[in-house]
């Protein structure tokens, strides 16, 4: 037997309106995404009554109701046509002439820009050293019975609203363990949770800069989304150098009321900025009223050597926002970080997260919290931190055996990427290419700068690469053009 | 044996560098943090080494970290003692004067503001009318198990970067869903997913607004947060009416260049938007160039009637921005929630995600994809439906029995609110006063007014009050001062 319609009709078991509300929508949904084509005839009513096993009734009253919305038509004495809803949807059938990135119902600063190029978009290489990204490694297990208990605790509690800040729990995890980890000297009320270090940023431009006025200056090279952030906020964003002590502090000029550093490693020279740097651009934020952002992205995994203070712990005069995230010790996806904020900028802040959305996940928080509580962020971070370390040393190794007469690296006790200087001038981009061509990523540093750079150079990540394969493609590399330097 | 310490120092097993980092790191910790306290004599090495178990060299080094750090001082033949590390973190000691929201570092925009008063912070009531909030019955299980299953995918699956807008299979689901649901005819390429509603609005906020000149036309009574969203954007925020049919369209100026409406069931009111409003409102974005944010936060839960089309299903000029969100239909804490953007605003909203928060959170988003695309949302808004109708129902009939001489309820045919309008001035917060003494929460609708409204009268959600309470908990209330108004 033919099928009365080209469509599949599924109705519910029950009541009448039920079922009248169900045919209609799904002959409506029918129509407009054009499965019912313009001109189609309809079955006639009692026909499609009997072949989906229903009262006529019910099927005169759906034709009657699309019947009035405009989506069929009846012709006397031969039946109901599918209407032409083109017009009515014209959009859709002929698209109108779209600018995609310019249509002047845009705010103009969001004119003329695509989403960021992602680094790490799923194609696969033979040698990866994209920096930026940690190890898939991660105890999944551990953190999925933690959610399931989570989410248990969430089903037995009533609905209600949730400080927008995070939960009580997760911020007395947040505050100990960098308290501990960092020597962050905090409350859990200082805590605000955000989505990874993005959102932290974003909120803290947001509500930091006068669009058109707030000067703010950058690390350049530096870190990209941080820069468009503050640039989508409104900001005047100044490019101050970096050398290997870190933000060159003397090029700040006095005008700059926000400073964003990451100076445990520097992304992207790794470089830690140095004791009487961080005293410097301390005093210049006491000095001139200005505010600093301390972008701590990967600081756990050390290398080598003791930490020095994070600014925060230095910090005298309430000016340091202290950024911390779980993307780079747990997992990106994850998308989970947060502030350390000082006093005067809490309530904003809050506010700030919460009408951006409102809180971060509820099941997520609570898992999180039991993961920092119970250990198995510190034992996941030991582990990592051996991983890390041996690839950190034979990659320096294998560029000191194979690259040593061209590239000098970056001192750089800590994190999961290092840079290395070019020791005379080249041509990196042709080196990247030649790479790449051979299926090893690797990145250059002017790939992270605004404009000319002093800092020539690549930048080699070490989170998506084994150990036993660094000396291997750190030889196939050095075969490629860096002799003709 | 007396402690050696006042605190707990617990090292790793292994080798004297991890060792000494460790030691070094806690009795820092424990001087910045107060818990060995200013003066306080340090034991001598060699106890220390003993109590611990490890080596006296490492106490030494350790201890001499501290010393050139500055956080212990030596006395000469008198040992080590605590340094007075006040005046370097004087700031946790004796705070700074602080003004909490006022602060001249703040943006202007953000001074004075606090965190939104939360509607729902916990506190339990006998009778709970609040609006915005749905039942807490939810199939947790399922989506725990949907989680497990989602994450145990992505330990299998490399790291990497992902897509902004969403996981293509999450934005597969969320096109057909409302395809489906709401006849919103739309691509998966057009739907950006966001932590809830507030993400949505607040993104599109900013691709839409140039601060201090664009012109926000916002309902009047309507949602706290979309309005500070907007302000917090740098928008001028105009307020305009609403009535028994909805927006008052007549009333936009026509330099109105943004237009945020709940044409399903507006927000307080609970009233649909006509169709001759809806064919208004589409008529002016096209004349004026301006754009329609349709935030459709709760119409999956119909009680009566058919749904008038989306104005995103009306649209002709790629004017609308359609906002959907799972707080409603599945829990509020989940923070999931899309947009259905007109192509000329897919780059621009998908990199201010992007900027915002990378993306969300991707085990959430897998989950969730299979959640709707294995019919448990559609099964669960069918059952939360049958609840929330007879509650409606309930609700109707109670406010006809007890207060059909004071309030008359506008119409409405979905959703998990109704507002009911004084026929007589009156107090309506005396009225909500006495209510919550007597342990009963309601809103008055001037509460979501902006000024005064013409609008007075109440809200009663019944998200978090059982059918068999609605009765009794309104005769109690028409006892409360409804007489003498």
């Amino acid at each position: 037997m033919e099928p009365i319609l080209d469509i599949a009709i599924a109705l519910p078991e029950k009541g009448s309106r039920e079922l009248l509300r169900s045919l209609h929508r799904q002959l409506r949904a029918a129509i407009i995404d054009g499965r019912l084509q313009a001109g189609l005839r309809l079955p006639p009513t009692r026909a499609l009554a009997r072949g989906l096993g229903i009262s006529r009734n019910t099927v005169i009253a759906a034709y009657d109701m699309l019947l009035s919305e405009g989506y069929v038509e009846g012709r006397r004495g031969a039946g109901t046509f599918v209407a032409d809803v083109r017009p009515r949807l014209e959009r859709r059938k002929a698209p109108l002439q779209v600018d995609p990135v310019a249509d002047k119902r845009l705010a103009p600063i969001w004119r003329g820009w695509r989403p960021l190029a992602e680094t790490c978009s799923g194609e696969t290489y033979r040698y990866d050293f994209v920096a930026g990204m940690p190890d898939s490694e991660f105890p999944f297990d551990i953190w999925q019975r933690l959610s399931t208990r989570a989410a248990r605790r969430v089903a037995r509690s009533p609905v209600h609203e949730h400080d927008p800040a995070g939960e009580p729990v997760l911020r007395r995890a947040i505050a100990s363990h960098v308290s501990f980890v960092r020597a962050v000297a905090c409350q859990p009320e200082d805590i605000v949770v955000t989505a990874g270090t993005r959102q932290a940023v974003d909120l803290i431009a947001r509500i930091l800069v006068t669009p058109g006025e707030t000067e703010v200056a950058l690390e350049d090279p530096g870190y990209g989304p941080t820069r468009r952030s503050f640039v989508g906020a409104g900001a005047k964003v100044l490019s101050i150098p970096v050398d290997e002590e870190g933000l060159v502090v003397d090029r700040l000029p006095p005008s700059a009321r926000v400073i964003c550093v990451t100076p445990s490693h520097q992304f992207p020279l790794g470089v830690a900025m140095s004791a009487r740097r961080r005293t410097a651009l301390l005093d210049f934020a006491e000095s001139f009223g200005a505010v600093i952002v301390e972008d701590d992205y990967d600081s756990e995994f050390r290398h080598s050597g003791m930490p020095l203070d994070a600014l925060q712990t230095l910090d005298r005069s309430g000016s340091v926002f202290y950024v911390g995230t779980f993307s780079k010790s747990m997992f990106p996806a994850l998308r989970m970080g947060f502030v350390v904020a000082p006093e005067w900028a809490r309530y904003a802040l809050t506010l700030a997260k919460q009408l951006n959305d409102q809180h971060s996940p509820l099941i997520n928080q609570l898992a999180l919290a039991d993961f920092i509580a119970e250990s198995h962020l510190a034992r996941h971070v030991r582990k990592m931190r051996r991983i890390y370390s041996a690839r950190h040393e034979a990659l320096r190794s294998a560029l000191e055996t194979h690259l040593g007469d061209h590239l000098r690296p970056f001192r750089a006790h800590a994190g999961v990427h290092l840079a290395a200087a070019l020791t005379a001038p080249g041509d990196e981009q042709a080196v990247v290419g030649a790479a790449a061509a051979r299926g090893i990523r690797v990145e250059d540093i002017a790939r992270y700068a605004s404009r000319d750079t002093a800092q020539r150079g690549f930048v080699f990540g070490f989170g998506m690469i084994e150990a036993k394969h660094i000396e291997p493609a750190i030889a196939e590399l050095s075969g490629l053009g860096f002799g003709t330097i």
